[in-house]
């Protein structure tokens, strides 16, 4: 549990570089990251590179042994470089090239671009690789930010031309996998295959599918061409990379893999006001962001990476992106310091360490005032920096639960959401909000992961499960979920021959014959325990000889279950059930895997790391929990505060 | 009565050919469609055809006695064409050409696009011209489905720029019919004139309505020049085309004249979603479709062309197309059908036969699953093939009552709409909504229609009432309705000297001094026989020595009525009342032409074809009826069901 | 105050010109607008000038002692100029070329089109300068109109290089003065600028400052270029443009600069429908326009050009543009004609003569209708005239009160707004608003004005407070209110070195840390004089030793006062109240001004002119005041009314 900070030194007169460094020691700051957007700085013109500012700076960070993680400098290219080669920027899907002027210009699928990033990350690599002040490396600056994953530059198009020659072999595979032959779609050669983009109706789903995972896969090989050459200059240096909150653009899971450390940019109230939540929850978490926004964050990218995850940007005060930007709760920033370190993070860093007067970010707080006082939450983190000193928690451990949760599955969803309402993020978010409602601790999985140690595993939607998760599942002996539209599409993105949920029927024996999607303002009722609750959005019509655990007024069974001789219960739920509902069901699972639950208090979320129990109390108002004795806080959480103890 | 289905058997193994062909013959189906999308098998490369596999497929069918529609692929030119000749595609009002990888991307004014249509639907027709299992040929499919009439094309303009010289011969002409002095618009040559896009503020009404009636204009032309080639290698046998839901963008009525057969494709789900109804009836409704959505198109299409019409695509489940698709409810695509008949349709063909497990529409729903087990709608088609075996009607009859529609109206009020509630096609629809919920049986028809044999006439909206419809009014001695704007216009969108309702004036002596659009959230206060109703949208200030039937608060008349030695009255209306009040309105009429009307049951709709009598029900609730003799169902009907006696 | 008329020979028969005339002199018109959209009929083709029927026209209206205002055509560019010279046309912020169909479609740094400006000028100042009958001219017609001062056109970012090459000498100035260290987006020379505009994320905001003042000098030389022509031409007569309501695109004041007379188009009505208002205040307004807004834009515009200011467009019935296009009340016309009197216009104006009955604006009400017949408005104009020749009300006397208002603040906010429902304007007119429901008589000035001869100043935003302001504010001995973001800003868009706001701090001793901008749904709650009220939107961290007048329920002050031996307080509120608050807050300043208070009726506004005092009824039920000796009206003014009085 370290703390950390992303400074700026090109920003602010070398003369207070010495100052700075001593402040960040004294409020117990130990990483530094710095560099990732410094390219015009360090090669103003072709070839002539100014390295000795940024030498400086990292010998002054270094006299304090302060740790540094640099940048490399690729998500801002320079303009001597758009003018030589107009060719490196991304198109967008109204036909139009990226401006000059902001950030993430670049096309992923830009030879000369590839090209320019090997030569800046190899004379990077070469001047800083071996400093013993870099402790690790990241790989340019939020990957996918501002949607910019996908680009329909003539690169990319012959990019992806070759990805499907790669993937097909010939073009009639393509067709066929495709069922080209729909509306006359049939291609005679891969040269002729376009970008879906700009068609009168809907592009074929197919088409689409491949399109994202192509973007994807440029965003990995993209990021594995800097590891590597980091690699080769700095050998022994962990290389990570900053993901952010609702980022579903690319895959992350396989990026992770060229990567030694997840982390991510953790903003809690932007992205509340920014995020899918009903006006009056947005109203009532206002300065604190939502209960389970900053942990399905931290339990998803903690999967990314073998467990090793950082928080690289910690939300400091109010940012200046969301559409209202209210400033956090008195404590709030030390609570979701405390959250991340609760979650397994091994380092917190705040952005930034102080706000810039000028430019797009100026009306962003960071840990210091524009004029170089300290600012809320320099108070709160250094706070926090005495505490981490005065509490060993012990290693954090694996959880309980395994939530499956796919990128691939939300492009499916995104191509074919069939209903408005349909979003696999954001029902894989309601089911992690309540397993987390009912205390459990869970660990958010790529399909390709291991499940064998869960006691207990929920897929919320996974349209196309291959052979490899269907046999994993087969081979545990836990309680499963499985939600909708999980097994209905083959990797091609068709309706399977034996149809939903295709393979999985040989693990729970029934199929859906049809599904409807609801509007919004409709609601099924359905019956549980001598109670009505309600249903929205997606309802499936289930062909099976299982009783239903649960059906609509109408008769339609939506949650079945099957037991067999190895598996306690293989459940199926074929709709969105409301929160209480879900919650319901996710405890009789739970109960049937044995984990012990209990309802927490609303609004308030629990964690545990190594010995300690963490409470989070994400309300406005004060919470009191039982009589213990608290290593952090005390039973009468204040708003937006933090409590812990040890043992359950 | 005789049903039908859309088939594609490209999409399936040959094998299996053969059984499905029996299983038609065995549910009742005696129509089969087929071939609308296949160019890219038909014609894999230039001048390659491959025709056996369509020779084989016409051959199974016809072996089965099955009757043949086919159709030809146009609406989907194939990607080797698109490659040889790009300026094929449209380019919509943002510039941007039409992509490939959906339908529809063609553009209308393409001369090699033209020459291409020749020489496939030549190649087609030489081959299967006189085959006698084929009874219909379909043109193309669903012209101007996905907004695909205007296209702002350079092979547009051009055309454009012919149409305009043709109809206006020198350009001071186009000048002054266009008032184009207003704001410098003066044109020194036809190749001067631009399409009317991307204008800094709105362009002149004149020049986009003549744009539009170009575009609509050219959707007729092209359809005959596939009429025309068809007509001469296949004389004897019908043509026809699948015409829209909610689709105006061109004059439908003109395409008509080409064809032998109007038919159209009706998803009452799908369009209920998308349309403008309030979000109270879009959730009583969600699983029956508005009660008048299907009548008010048979009954629009029924005037296409001589009367003669099919349902083509009939919806058998959950589509995929709207932003909620739920399911028809128990029994509901069996009253789709028999409404379909009551309303005269010679076929309702249901789409699809299967439902397909890849591409766009692998959620639409078919009579089958993807798998080829029935679905739903198979068991209620076949319920119907039994139904219609047992049960004569007798021919269907012309109805009491004409609504004037008029495809140039409505472009008229989209291009100057004044208020922004303002829609003709809503109002001729609330007019036929008044009607029928009277239980009177509606003809809707062109201006260019006699109305010689009507007991009533209803114009809700016409600004530009020509010479011979004003002529044919005068020469009834029927009551009529004038409604709103109606006489507003000149052919060349100029108010008219004498003001509105231009020469109508002739007919009833009142005049339109001034108009006001009004807020949706506004209403004017009417009072009559005692009771307040309220009226939105539109209030005309009207100048008459008549008295007013109704007024609002503020004293100004709105609904006046002239009589006349031979006209027992010529009412005109100035505004858009609610539902309650536009009824009672209609039934004043109603009564005065001497039709017996009364309430019928909310949410049930009547009609007779016949000696048959119809009702259905669109309560999501059952509705008793008298207790009568049925010859289909009983008085008790099912929510969504139909029952139907002899005599009235 | 004399009554003008907007009028349009070229769109009669000249046989109808002379009774028109005459026409005009009988209601009491004496200045007629004619020609500023005529240059297709002044020049059909290029240098083939047909001036007759203008010198015509001229003859007909001055022969009748009427006195002309000439304008320049410059705003519709006629066809074959821009075949000629393509690059004459405006480029959106799409990228796309405007299209010719409409108006205001050049741009105002096309080198091609100020040259083309210069000729048709220059030929029409030739042949007309020095006509007695021509009393002012008008240049081009309402710049800004339909968003067209930015254009990106290739010619606009030409000259913005240039403009910044003149601002900043060199590119490192400019490098600095935007902080592109900030995201490598430093240049190393102008050349290498681009117009901000595509780009992925925000562009620098000093980048786009820069370019909208840019954009509004571009307006300014460009009517420079127009008033320097016909000065030459036409020494001693008026110039005079006509701005339009809500427009802030380009800096009025600036180019009032070269004007004789400020001149507005008045229709209150459409821009109810079109602004941001409540939909309950639309709804009440509906047939009168907002209190405030004619108000609002007559103080606005008075301190444009020295206090010479008229109304050249008064909407006299329906428009046609807004989203719905109600009629006045009967009265209102003549209310709005003696509201602007009131303000202190020399001149109003009604658009247009008669209802054109072709092209863009035919459903736009005129003085007669399309017939030639007198509409409502004619009577109501005639009424004013008889009026005003028995009313003499003295000249128009300076306000008390001046509020600061700047185009520069207001681009800064629309760059920046941080919140989303943070407006300079909106905010501004609240503040108007809240002074003017007290009675007082308000000017709106520029931060360049002399405000030494006002009793109270209000500055509700000035972010770029510069030097000379600062000095300004330092010598007045008056109070003074600085609202929210004043002083936040350098010239460059950044964040001043002693925070916010910034030089400010020597008139008051305080200092913002911090903004938090607010969800609009959330309310913080204000305490004063023992009533709760609510405040919204914005709310800044104040730092000072001063006592707060106000404070949040968490205790941070929002309203602080600083007295000092030569100010009696100078206050600093730093939220947006509620209007019931602001006004209290208004109140308690202008009683420390020593200025008479009232709180006037709900609807009702007051304003003196000379020694009258009017009272405006907005209402839409009438309105009972004072019994006293009036000289127009009575005590009870009719819904939409107007009364008058003099003395207090």
């Amino acid at each position: 549990m370290k703390l950390g900070v992303c400074y700026y030194p090109e920003h602010w007169p070398e003369s207070e570089w010495e100052t700075q460094a001593a402040q960040m020691v004294d409020m117990g700051i130990a990483y530094v990251r710095i560099g990732e957007f410094a390219w015009s700085r360090l090669e103003p013109q072709r070839d002539r590179f100014s390295w000795e500012w940024l030498d400086r700076a990292i010998a002054v960070l270094a006299a304090h042994q302060l740790q540094v993680v640099l940048g490399t400098p690729t998500a801002t290219p320079p303009k001597w470089l758009l003018d030589e080669s107009p060719d490196i920027v991304a198109v967008g899907a109204d036909g139009r090239r990226r401006g000059f002027g902001s950030r993430r210009h670049y096309c992923f699928s830009s030879r000369t671009y590839r090209a320019e990033t090997a030569r800046i990350v190899t004379a990077m690599a070469q001047r800083y690789g071996g400093n013993p002040a870099i402790v690790a490396w990241q790989t340019d600056n939020e990957f996918g930010c501002h949607n910019t994953t996908v680009s329909y530059s003539d690169e990319a198009l012959r990019a992806f031309r070759l990805w499907l020659e790669e993937k097909y072999g010939n073009v009639e595979t393509l067709n066929r996998a495709w069922g080209n032959v729909f509306w006359s779609m049939e291609y005679s050669s891969f040269e002729a295959v376009e970008a879906p983009s700009g068609t009168v109706t809907e592009s074929n789903p197919s088409h689409r599918l491949d399109y994202r995972r192509f973007a994807s896969d440029q965003v990995a090989s993209y990021n594995r061409l800097q590891a590597d050459i980091i690699r080769r200059y700095h050998p022994d240096v962990d290389i990570v990379h900053n993901f952010m909150g609702y980022s579903t653009g690319f895959d992350h899971h396989k990026v992770g893999r060229d990567l030694d450390i997840a982390s991510w940019d953790s903003y809690p109230l932007g992205f509340l006001e920014q995020g899918r939540f009903a006006a009056a929850e947005k109203l009532a978490f206002m300065r604190q962001g939502h209960p389970d926004f900053a942990g399905f964050h931290h339990d998803l990218y903690r999967g990314c990476c073998n467990g090793r995850w950082w928080v690289m940007e910690q939300q400091p005060g109010p940012v200046n992106w969301a559409p209202n930007n209210p400033a956090p709760l008195p404590g709030m920033v030390r609570t979701w310091t405390w959250e991340a370190f609760a979650h397994g993070a091994e380092v917190v860093s705040y952005f930034r360490w102080r706000q810039a007067p000028f430019a797009q970010e100026q009306m962003h707080a960071g840990l210091h005032l524009p004029n170089g006082e300290p600012d809320v939450a320099a108070f709160e983190a250094a706070q926090v920096a005495t505490e981490i000193a005065a509490l060993d928690t012990g290693a954090d451990r694996r959880s309980s639960v395994a939530l499956v949760y796919s990128y691939e599955a939300e492009w499916i969803v995104e191509i074919q959401p069939q209903g408005e309402a349909l979003s696999c993020y954001h029902w894989t978010y309601a089911c992690y909000t309540a397993l987390r409602e009912l205390g459990l601790d869970v660990d958010i999985v790529s399909p390709q992961a291991s499940l064998q140690e869960y006691r207990m595993v929920v897929v919320p939607c996974l349209p196309h499960a291959d052979d490899r998760f269907v046999a994993e599942l087969a081979g545990l002996t836990v309680p499963i979920l499985l939600g909708m539209r999980t097994g209905s599409k083959t990797e091609s993105f068709q309706i399977p021959g034996q149809l939903p949920p295709g393979a999985l029927q040989t693990l729970i024996p029934l199929r859906i014959a049809r599904v409807e999607s609801l509007r919004p303002d409709h609601a099924e009722i359905l019956t549980l325990d001598g109670a009505d609750y309600r249903a929205h959005y997606w309802l499936e019509w289930v062909e099976t000889a299982l009783p239903a655990l649960m059906s609509t007024a109408a008769g339609r069974g939506v949650w079945f279950k099957h037991t067999t001789a190895t598996h306690p219960g293989i459940h199926y739920l074929a709709t969105w059930p409301e929160a209480a509902l879900l919650r319901k069901v996710m405890q009789a699972i739970a109960v049937e895997a044995g984990l012990a639950v209990e309802e927490v208090p609303p609004g308030v979320r629990l964690r545990r790391r190594g010995e300690v129990q963490f409470a989070f109390n994400y309300n406005a108002h004060p919470v009191t929990l039982a009589s213990r004795e608290y290593v952090l806080g005390e039973a009468l959480i204040p708003a937006g505060g933090v409590a812990a103890w040890k043992g359950r």
